[in-house]
Protein backbone atom coordinates (compact mmCIF):
# COMPACT_ATOMS: atom_id res chain seq x y z
CA UNK A 1 0.00 0.00 0.00
CA UNK A 2 3.33 2.19 0.54
CA UNK A 3 4.14 2.16 -3.09
CA UNK A 4 1.04 2.63 -4.15
CA UNK A 5 0.63 5.89 -1.77
CA UNK A 6 3.75 7.04 -2.90
CA UNK A 7 3.00 7.23 -6.49
CA UNK A 8 -0.05 9.20 -6.03
CA UNK A 9 1.40 11.80 -3.64
CA UNK A 10 4.27 12.36 -1.29
CA UNK A 11 2.53 13.92 1.74
CA UNK A 12 0.80 11.35 3.33
CA UNK A 13 3.92 9.56 3.76
CA UNK A 14 5.19 12.62 5.86
CA UNK A 15 4.66 12.27 9.55
CA UNK A 16 3.44 15.42 10.19
CA UNK A 17 0.90 15.07 7.88
CA UNK A 18 -0.56 11.90 8.85
CA UNK A 19 -0.85 13.26 12.17
CA UNK A 20 -2.41 16.36 10.83
CA UNK A 21 -4.91 14.33 8.28
CA UNK A 22 -5.78 12.21 11.28
CA UNK A 23 -7.05 14.58 14.20
CA UNK A 24 -8.63 16.83 11.10
CA UNK A 25 -10.67 13.88 10.23
CA UNK A 26 -11.85 13.62 14.23
CA UNK A 27 -12.26 16.92 14.67
CA UNK A 28 -14.69 17.29 11.12
CA UNK A 29 -16.45 14.07 12.19
CA UNK A 30 -17.22 15.39 15.58
CA UNK A 31 -18.71 18.50 14.22
CA UNK A 32 -20.70 16.31 11.91
CA UNK A 33 -21.68 14.50 14.64
CA UNK A 34 -24.05 17.78 15.75
CA UNK A 35 -26.18 17.52 13.25
CA UNK A 36 -27.16 14.11 14.32
CA UNK A 37 -27.32 15.83 17.61
CA UNK A 38 -29.50 18.80 16.35
CA UNK A 39 -32.02 15.74 14.27
CA UNK A 40 -32.36 13.76 17.75
CA UNK A 41 -34.22 16.87 19.53
CA UNK A 42 -35.52 18.36 16.44
CA UNK A 43 -37.32 14.78 16.58
CA UNK A 44 -37.55 13.93 20.01
CA UNK A 45 -38.98 17.42 21.47
CA UNK A 46 -41.02 17.86 18.20
CA UNK A 47 -39.33 21.34 17.16
CA UNK A 48 -39.34 22.16 13.65
CA UNK A 49 -38.75 24.79 11.26
CA UNK A 50 -39.83 24.01 7.96
CA UNK A 51 -43.66 23.27 7.14
CA UNK A 52 -42.83 20.51 5.03
CA UNK A 53 -40.67 19.01 8.06
CA UNK A 54 -43.95 18.43 10.09
CA UNK A 55 -46.19 17.28 7.11
CA UNK A 56 -46.25 13.87 8.55
CA UNK A 57 -47.99 15.05 11.68
CA UNK A 58 -50.78 15.74 10.43
CA UNK A 59 -52.79 18.48 8.10
CA UNK A 60 -53.06 22.53 9.11
CA UNK A 61 -53.18 23.56 12.89
CA UNK A 62 -52.42 20.22 14.58
CA UNK A 63 -48.82 20.43 12.23
CA UNK A 64 -48.37 24.15 12.55
CA UNK A 65 -47.73 23.70 16.70
CA UNK A 66 -44.97 21.71 15.64
CA UNK A 67 -43.45 24.77 14.22
CA UNK A 68 -41.44 26.04 17.30
CA UNK A 69 -37.99 26.84 18.82
CA UNK A 70 -36.90 24.38 21.76
CA UNK A 71 -34.33 24.66 24.10
CA UNK A 72 -32.32 21.83 23.95
CA UNK A 73 -32.64 22.14 19.95
CA UNK A 74 -31.21 25.74 19.76
CA UNK A 75 -28.57 24.33 22.23
CA UNK A 76 -27.13 21.91 19.78
CA UNK A 77 -27.62 24.55 17.04
CA UNK A 78 -25.26 26.90 18.84
CA UNK A 79 -22.98 24.20 19.77
CA UNK A 80 -22.53 23.14 16.10
CA UNK A 81 -22.05 27.07 14.74
CA UNK A 82 -19.37 27.35 17.67
CA UNK A 83 -17.77 24.41 15.63
CA UNK A 84 -17.60 25.68 12.42
CA UNK A 85 -16.50 29.25 14.09
CA UNK A 86 -13.17 27.57 15.68
CA UNK A 87 -12.67 24.25 13.55
CA UNK A 88 -12.48 25.69 10.37
CA UNK A 89 -9.35 28.09 11.45
CA UNK A 90 -8.03 24.91 12.66
CA UNK A 91 -7.94 23.53 9.39
CA UNK A 92 -7.02 25.98 7.51
CA UNK A 93 -4.36 27.21 9.59
CA UNK A 94 -3.74 23.16 10.70
CA UNK A 95 -2.73 22.54 6.91
CA UNK A 96 -0.41 25.29 6.56
CA UNK A 97 1.31 24.24 9.85
CA UNK A 98 2.07 21.19 8.56
CA UNK A 99 3.72 21.98 5.77
CA UNK A 100 5.41 24.52 7.63
CA UNK A 101 7.93 22.02 8.68
CA UNK A 102 6.94 21.71 12.84
CA UNK A 103 8.76 19.00 14.80
CA UNK A 104 6.28 15.79 15.07
CA UNK A 105 6.13 15.99 18.96
CA UNK A 106 5.11 19.45 18.81
CA UNK A 107 2.25 19.12 16.08
CA UNK A 108 0.88 16.35 17.73
CA UNK A 109 0.92 18.22 20.74
CA UNK A 110 -1.21 20.85 18.61
CA UNK A 111 -3.37 18.51 17.60
CA UNK A 112 -4.00 16.47 20.22
CA UNK A 113 -4.84 19.43 22.89
CA UNK A 114 -7.00 21.08 20.00
CA UNK A 115 -9.23 18.17 19.81
CA UNK A 116 -9.62 17.14 23.54
CA UNK A 117 -10.52 20.69 23.63
CA UNK A 118 -13.15 20.94 21.13
CA UNK A 119 -14.43 17.21 22.28
CA UNK A 120 -14.61 18.40 25.86
CA UNK A 121 -15.87 22.03 24.54
CA UNK A 122 -18.97 20.15 23.11
CA UNK A 123 -20.08 17.98 26.53
CA UNK A 124 -19.84 21.12 28.22
CA UNK A 125 -21.82 23.25 26.12
CA UNK A 126 -24.51 19.67 25.71
CA UNK A 127 -24.85 18.90 29.21
CA UNK A 128 -24.08 21.88 30.45
CA UNK A 129 -21.17 21.82 32.57
CA UNK A 130 -21.09 24.99 34.62
CA UNK A 131 -19.14 27.99 33.54
CA UNK A 132 -16.12 28.89 33.03
CA UNK A 133 -15.93 24.99 32.11
CA UNK A 134 -16.84 25.86 28.30
CA UNK A 135 -14.84 28.85 28.38
CA UNK A 136 -11.78 27.75 29.56
CA UNK A 137 -12.23 24.61 26.91
CA UNK A 138 -12.92 27.02 23.91
CA UNK A 139 -10.08 29.34 25.23
CA UNK A 140 -7.61 26.18 25.15
CA UNK A 141 -8.47 25.54 21.45
CA UNK A 142 -8.36 28.92 20.31
CA UNK A 143 -5.28 29.59 21.99
CA UNK A 144 -3.71 26.79 20.26
CA UNK A 145 -4.62 28.12 16.52
CA UNK A 146 -3.10 31.23 17.74
CA UNK A 147 0.04 29.15 17.77
CA UNK A 148 -0.05 27.73 14.88
CA UNK A 149 -0.66 30.66 13.03
CA UNK A 150 2.46 32.33 14.61
CA UNK A 151 4.16 29.29 13.22
CA UNK A 152 2.78 29.66 9.38
CA UNK A 153 3.51 33.17 9.38
CA UNK A 154 6.48 33.29 10.81
CA UNK A 155 7.80 30.83 8.13
CA UNK A 156 5.90 31.71 5.23
CA UNK A 157 5.32 35.39 5.67
CA UNK A 158 5.42 37.24 1.83
CA UNK A 159 3.15 39.73 1.64
CA UNK B 1 1.39 25.24 -19.68
CA UNK B 2 1.90 21.38 -18.38
CA UNK B 3 5.42 22.25 -18.28
CA UNK B 4 4.59 25.25 -16.31
CA UNK B 5 2.58 23.58 -13.72
CA UNK B 6 4.67 21.13 -13.18
CA UNK B 7 7.36 23.70 -11.79
CA UNK B 8 5.22 24.98 -9.26
CA UNK B 9 3.42 22.09 -8.13
CA UNK B 10 2.81 18.87 -9.01
CA UNK B 11 0.01 17.48 -7.09
CA UNK B 12 -2.38 19.28 -9.47
CA UNK B 13 -0.76 16.60 -11.94
CA UNK B 14 -2.82 13.61 -9.77
CA UNK B 15 -6.14 13.21 -11.55
CA UNK B 16 -7.49 12.26 -8.56
CA UNK B 17 -6.24 15.84 -7.05
CA UNK B 18 -7.72 17.27 -10.41
CA UNK B 19 -11.48 15.68 -9.65
CA UNK B 20 -10.89 17.14 -6.13
CA UNK B 21 -9.82 20.52 -7.43
CA UNK B 22 -12.95 20.53 -9.79
CA UNK B 23 -15.69 19.10 -7.51
CA UNK B 24 -14.70 21.51 -4.77
CA UNK B 25 -14.72 24.65 -6.64
CA UNK B 26 -18.43 23.56 -8.09
CA UNK B 27 -19.84 23.24 -4.45
CA UNK B 28 -17.80 25.98 -3.21
CA UNK B 29 -19.62 28.11 -5.70
CA UNK B 30 -22.91 26.59 -5.19
CA UNK B 31 -22.55 27.45 -1.77
CA UNK B 32 -21.48 31.21 -2.63
CA UNK B 33 -24.54 31.16 -4.78
CA UNK B 34 -27.09 31.15 -1.41
CA UNK B 35 -25.86 34.39 -0.93
CA UNK B 36 -26.54 36.10 -4.03
CA UNK B 37 -30.04 34.11 -3.39
CA UNK B 38 -30.89 35.51 0.01
CA UNK B 39 -29.91 39.20 -1.20
CA UNK B 40 -32.45 38.83 -4.22
CA UNK B 41 -35.18 37.48 -1.29
CA UNK B 42 -34.41 40.73 0.80
CA UNK B 43 -34.64 43.10 -2.03
CA UNK B 44 -37.73 41.67 -3.60
CA UNK B 45 -39.36 40.41 0.10
CA UNK B 46 -38.08 43.92 1.59
CA UNK B 47 -37.05 41.98 4.30
CA UNK B 48 -33.69 43.70 5.99
CA UNK B 49 -31.97 43.36 9.01
CA UNK B 50 -29.33 46.27 9.43
CA UNK B 51 -30.80 49.84 9.40
CA UNK B 52 -28.08 51.15 7.02
CA UNK B 53 -29.43 48.42 4.55
CA UNK B 54 -32.95 50.55 4.22
CA UNK B 55 -31.66 53.80 4.01
CA UNK B 56 -32.52 54.66 0.40
CA UNK B 57 -36.16 53.13 1.29
CA UNK B 58 -36.51 56.77 3.34
CA UNK B 59 -35.89 58.28 6.82
CA UNK B 60 -37.27 57.08 10.08
CA UNK B 61 -40.54 54.98 10.68
CA UNK B 62 -41.03 54.24 6.58
CA UNK B 63 -37.99 52.55 6.48
CA UNK B 64 -38.09 50.72 10.14
CA UNK B 65 -40.72 48.90 8.53
CA UNK B 66 -38.22 47.34 6.20
CA UNK B 67 -36.43 45.40 9.09
CA UNK B 68 -38.04 42.30 9.64
CA UNK B 69 -38.24 38.48 8.59
CA UNK B 70 -39.04 36.89 5.95
CA UNK B 71 -40.07 33.41 5.12
CA UNK B 72 -38.42 32.94 1.77
CA UNK B 73 -34.90 35.03 3.18
CA UNK B 74 -34.83 32.99 6.00
CA UNK B 75 -35.50 29.48 4.22
CA UNK B 76 -32.10 30.83 1.62
CA UNK B 77 -30.28 31.49 5.33
CA UNK B 78 -31.29 27.79 6.67
CA UNK B 79 -29.66 26.25 3.17
CA UNK B 80 -26.69 28.06 3.06
CA UNK B 81 -25.78 27.48 6.94
CA UNK B 82 -26.60 24.07 6.16
CA UNK B 83 -24.28 24.33 3.06
CA UNK B 84 -21.34 25.36 5.53
CA UNK B 85 -22.13 22.22 7.84
CA UNK B 86 -21.84 19.73 5.35
CA UNK B 87 -19.37 21.54 2.46
CA UNK B 88 -17.01 22.30 4.75
CA UNK B 89 -16.64 18.74 5.94
CA UNK B 90 -16.25 17.77 2.58
CA UNK B 91 -13.64 20.57 1.30
CA UNK B 92 -11.52 19.35 4.76
CA UNK B 93 -12.15 15.52 4.35
CA UNK B 94 -12.18 15.49 0.85
CA UNK B 95 -8.67 16.81 0.53
CA UNK B 96 -7.23 14.44 2.75
CA UNK B 97 -8.60 11.79 1.01
CA UNK B 98 -7.27 12.89 -2.52
CA UNK B 99 -3.89 12.86 -0.76
CA UNK B 100 -4.78 9.02 0.30
CA UNK B 101 -4.22 7.34 -2.87
CA UNK B 102 -8.02 6.43 -3.86
CA UNK B 103 -9.00 4.91 -7.17
CA UNK B 104 -9.53 7.38 -9.56
CA UNK B 105 -13.04 5.54 -10.04
CA UNK B 106 -13.72 5.40 -6.96
CA UNK B 107 -12.66 9.33 -6.26
CA UNK B 108 -15.05 10.48 -9.32
CA UNK B 109 -17.89 8.24 -7.71
CA UNK B 110 -17.32 10.15 -4.07
CA UNK B 111 -17.18 13.39 -5.59
CA UNK B 112 -20.08 13.28 -7.96
CA UNK B 113 -22.32 11.85 -5.38
CA UNK B 114 -21.45 14.40 -3.30
CA UNK B 115 -22.08 17.25 -5.79
CA UNK B 116 -25.32 16.13 -7.14
CA UNK B 117 -26.53 15.58 -3.97
CA UNK B 118 -25.75 18.51 -2.26
CA UNK B 119 -27.27 20.48 -5.75
CA UNK B 120 -30.59 18.58 -5.24
CA UNK B 121 -30.45 19.55 -1.18
CA UNK B 122 -30.97 23.15 -2.35
CA UNK B 123 -33.31 22.62 -4.70
CA UNK B 124 -35.35 20.53 -2.44
CA UNK B 125 -34.91 23.24 0.44
CA UNK B 126 -35.98 26.01 -1.68
CA UNK B 127 -38.68 25.27 -3.90
CA UNK B 128 -39.53 23.05 -1.71
CA UNK B 129 -40.09 19.62 -2.59
CA UNK B 130 -41.84 17.20 0.23
CA UNK B 131 -40.07 15.17 2.51
CA UNK B 132 -37.96 12.81 2.50
CA UNK B 133 -36.35 14.42 -0.37
CA UNK B 134 -34.42 17.06 1.26
CA UNK B 135 -33.83 14.79 3.89
CA UNK B 136 -32.73 11.84 1.38
CA UNK B 137 -30.04 14.18 0.18
CA UNK B 138 -28.46 15.72 3.07
CA UNK B 139 -28.30 11.71 4.11
CA UNK B 140 -26.26 11.09 0.98
CA UNK B 141 -23.92 13.66 1.36
CA UNK B 142 -22.94 12.88 5.01
CA UNK B 143 -22.20 9.41 4.04
CA UNK B 144 -20.18 9.83 1.07
CA UNK B 145 -17.98 12.16 3.84
CA UNK B 146 -18.45 9.50 5.79
CA UNK B 147 -16.93 7.26 3.71
CA UNK B 148 -14.10 9.24 2.73
CA UNK B 149 -13.52 10.01 6.30
CA UNK B 150 -13.21 6.32 6.89
CA UNK B 151 -10.56 5.74 4.16
CA UNK B 152 -8.63 9.02 5.63
CA UNK B 153 -8.27 7.31 8.95
CA UNK B 154 -7.58 4.04 7.81
CA UNK B 155 -4.65 5.20 5.67
CA UNK B 156 -3.60 8.23 7.91
CA UNK B 157 -4.33 6.91 11.09
CA UNK B 158 -0.94 8.34 13.55
CA UNK B 159 -2.48 9.53 17.44
CA UNK C 1 15.78 26.45 8.13
CA UNK C 2 14.93 25.87 4.31
CA UNK C 3 16.94 22.54 4.15
CA UNK C 4 14.64 21.36 7.09
CA UNK C 5 11.75 22.40 5.44
CA UNK C 6 12.60 20.86 2.31
CA UNK C 7 12.96 17.68 3.71
CA UNK C 8 9.32 17.95 5.14
CA UNK C 9 7.40 19.38 2.06
CA UNK C 10 8.64 21.57 -1.04
CA UNK C 11 5.39 23.51 -0.86
CA UNK C 12 6.07 25.89 1.58
CA UNK C 13 9.04 26.72 -0.93
CA UNK C 14 7.14 27.74 -3.63
CA UNK C 15 6.31 31.39 -3.71
CA UNK C 16 2.41 31.40 -4.32
CA UNK C 17 2.01 29.04 -2.18
CA UNK C 18 3.95 31.04 0.52
CA UNK C 19 1.25 34.39 -0.51
CA UNK C 20 -1.59 32.01 0.13
CA UNK C 21 -0.07 30.77 3.27
CA UNK C 22 0.27 34.43 4.40
CA UNK C 23 -3.10 35.90 3.19
CA UNK C 24 -5.01 32.83 4.62
CA UNK C 25 -3.49 32.84 8.22
CA UNK C 26 -4.28 36.67 8.22
CA UNK C 27 -7.81 36.11 7.45
CA UNK C 28 -8.81 33.37 9.53
CA UNK C 29 -6.95 35.20 12.24
CA UNK C 30 -9.17 38.39 11.57
CA UNK C 31 -12.30 35.54 11.02
CA UNK C 32 -11.30 34.50 14.65
CA UNK C 33 -11.22 38.29 16.25
CA UNK C 34 -15.39 38.10 15.41
CA UNK C 35 -15.23 35.76 18.40
CA UNK C 36 -13.54 38.25 20.63
CA UNK C 37 -15.81 41.29 19.30
CA UNK C 38 -18.44 39.17 19.81
CA UNK C 39 -18.01 37.83 23.46
CA UNK C 40 -16.49 41.67 24.31
CA UNK C 41 -20.30 43.00 23.52
CA UNK C 42 -21.61 40.39 25.24
CA UNK C 43 -19.99 41.02 28.43
CA UNK C 44 -20.39 44.50 27.87
CA UNK C 45 -23.92 45.16 27.14
CA UNK C 46 -24.79 42.09 29.81
CA UNK C 47 -26.53 40.15 26.77
CA UNK C 48 -26.00 36.16 27.19
CA UNK C 49 -28.09 33.38 25.59
CA UNK C 50 -26.92 30.14 27.97
CA UNK C 51 -28.19 30.38 31.29
CA UNK C 52 -25.19 29.26 32.63
CA UNK C 53 -23.29 32.16 31.52
CA UNK C 54 -25.15 34.65 33.53
CA UNK C 55 -24.63 32.49 36.89
CA UNK C 56 -22.28 34.48 38.27
CA UNK C 57 -24.47 37.55 38.34
CA UNK C 58 -26.65 35.94 40.95
CA UNK C 59 -29.51 33.61 40.80
CA UNK C 60 -33.13 33.20 39.42
CA UNK C 61 -34.88 36.03 38.35
CA UNK C 62 -31.60 38.67 38.99
CA UNK C 63 -30.06 36.36 36.15
CA UNK C 64 -32.81 35.99 34.22
CA UNK C 65 -33.02 39.29 32.83
CA UNK C 66 -28.96 38.99 31.44
CA UNK C 67 -30.99 36.36 29.06
CA UNK C 68 -31.41 38.96 25.97
CA UNK C 69 -30.33 40.01 22.47
CA UNK C 70 -28.46 42.95 22.44
CA UNK C 71 -28.11 45.14 18.68
CA UNK C 72 -24.60 45.28 19.05
CA UNK C 73 -23.77 41.60 19.75
CA UNK C 74 -26.41 39.98 17.11
CA UNK C 75 -24.43 42.76 14.78
CA UNK C 76 -20.67 41.29 15.56
CA UNK C 77 -22.44 37.89 15.37
CA UNK C 78 -23.75 38.49 11.68
CA UNK C 79 -20.19 40.15 10.69
CA UNK C 80 -18.45 36.53 11.92
CA UNK C 81 -21.00 34.33 10.05
CA UNK C 82 -20.44 36.48 6.49
CA UNK C 83 -16.83 36.18 7.18
CA UNK C 84 -17.52 32.17 7.99
CA UNK C 85 -19.80 32.42 3.94
CA UNK C 86 -17.30 34.36 2.32
CA UNK C 87 -13.46 33.09 4.11
CA UNK C 88 -14.38 29.47 3.96
CA UNK C 89 -14.80 29.88 0.10
CA UNK C 90 -11.27 31.82 -0.17
CA UNK C 91 -9.68 29.35 2.21
CA UNK C 92 -10.82 26.00 -0.54
CA UNK C 93 -10.80 27.87 -3.70
CA UNK C 94 -7.54 29.68 -2.71
CA UNK C 95 -5.70 26.84 -2.07
CA UNK C 96 -6.80 25.12 -5.65
CA UNK C 97 -5.43 28.09 -7.33
CA UNK C 98 -2.22 28.50 -5.56
CA UNK C 99 -1.11 25.08 -7.12
CA UNK C 100 -2.99 25.62 -10.36
CA UNK C 101 -0.01 27.34 -11.24
CA UNK C 102 -0.42 30.86 -11.34
CA UNK C 103 1.97 34.16 -12.05
CA UNK C 104 3.07 34.99 -8.43
CA UNK C 105 2.10 38.57 -9.72
CA UNK C 106 -1.28 37.99 -10.31
CA UNK C 107 -2.16 35.78 -6.92
CA UNK C 108 -0.61 38.18 -4.61
CA UNK C 109 -2.96 40.91 -5.87
CA UNK C 110 -5.89 38.19 -6.37
CA UNK C 111 -4.99 37.59 -2.81
CA UNK C 112 -4.47 41.37 -1.53
CA UNK C 113 -7.17 42.76 -2.68
CA UNK C 114 -9.65 39.67 -1.05
CA UNK C 115 -7.28 40.51 2.19
CA UNK C 116 -8.26 44.23 2.46
CA UNK C 117 -12.21 43.78 1.01
CA UNK C 118 -12.64 41.61 4.10
CA UNK C 119 -10.75 44.03 6.59
CA UNK C 120 -12.85 46.63 5.32
CA UNK C 121 -16.35 44.80 5.21
CA UNK C 122 -15.76 44.20 9.28
CA UNK C 123 -15.01 48.00 9.68
CA UNK C 124 -18.39 48.49 7.53
CA UNK C 125 -19.87 46.28 9.38
CA UNK C 126 -19.32 47.03 13.09
CA UNK C 127 -19.15 51.03 12.80
CA UNK C 128 -21.30 50.95 10.49
CA UNK C 129 -20.26 52.77 7.78
CA UNK C 130 -23.81 54.10 5.39
CA UNK C 131 -23.81 51.89 2.41
CA UNK C 132 -22.93 50.65 0.07
CA UNK C 133 -19.61 50.46 1.64
CA UNK C 134 -20.27 46.95 3.07
CA UNK C 135 -21.77 45.88 -0.12
CA UNK C 136 -19.30 46.52 -2.27
CA UNK C 137 -16.24 44.95 -0.19
CA UNK C 138 -18.57 41.86 -0.25
CA UNK C 139 -18.49 42.19 -3.92
CA UNK C 140 -15.31 42.66 -4.15
CA UNK C 141 -14.19 39.23 -2.07
CA UNK C 142 -16.76 37.59 -3.61
CA UNK C 143 -15.57 38.30 -7.41
CA UNK C 144 -11.57 37.48 -6.47
CA UNK C 145 -13.15 34.40 -5.17
CA UNK C 146 -14.78 33.65 -8.45
CA UNK C 147 -11.95 34.89 -10.26
CA UNK C 148 -9.70 32.39 -8.60
CA UNK C 149 -12.56 29.26 -9.24
CA UNK C 150 -12.62 30.23 -12.85
CA UNK C 151 -8.77 29.61 -12.92
CA UNK C 152 -9.32 26.57 -11.02
CA UNK C 153 -11.82 24.95 -13.26
CA UNK C 154 -10.08 26.35 -16.36
CA UNK C 155 -7.18 24.41 -15.11
CA UNK C 156 -8.03 20.95 -13.23
CA UNK C 157 -11.54 20.61 -15.25
CA UNK C 158 -12.29 16.49 -14.98
CA UNK C 159 -15.85 16.22 -14.59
Amino acid sequence: RRAEMAKSTQLIDNEVFRAYATYTAIVLLKMMLMSLVTAYFRITRKAFVNPEDTASFGKGESAKKFLRTDPDVERARRGHLNDLENIVPFVGIGLLYALSGPELSTALLHFRIFTGARIFHTFAYLIPLPQPGRGLSWAVGYSVTFSMAYKVLKTAWLL
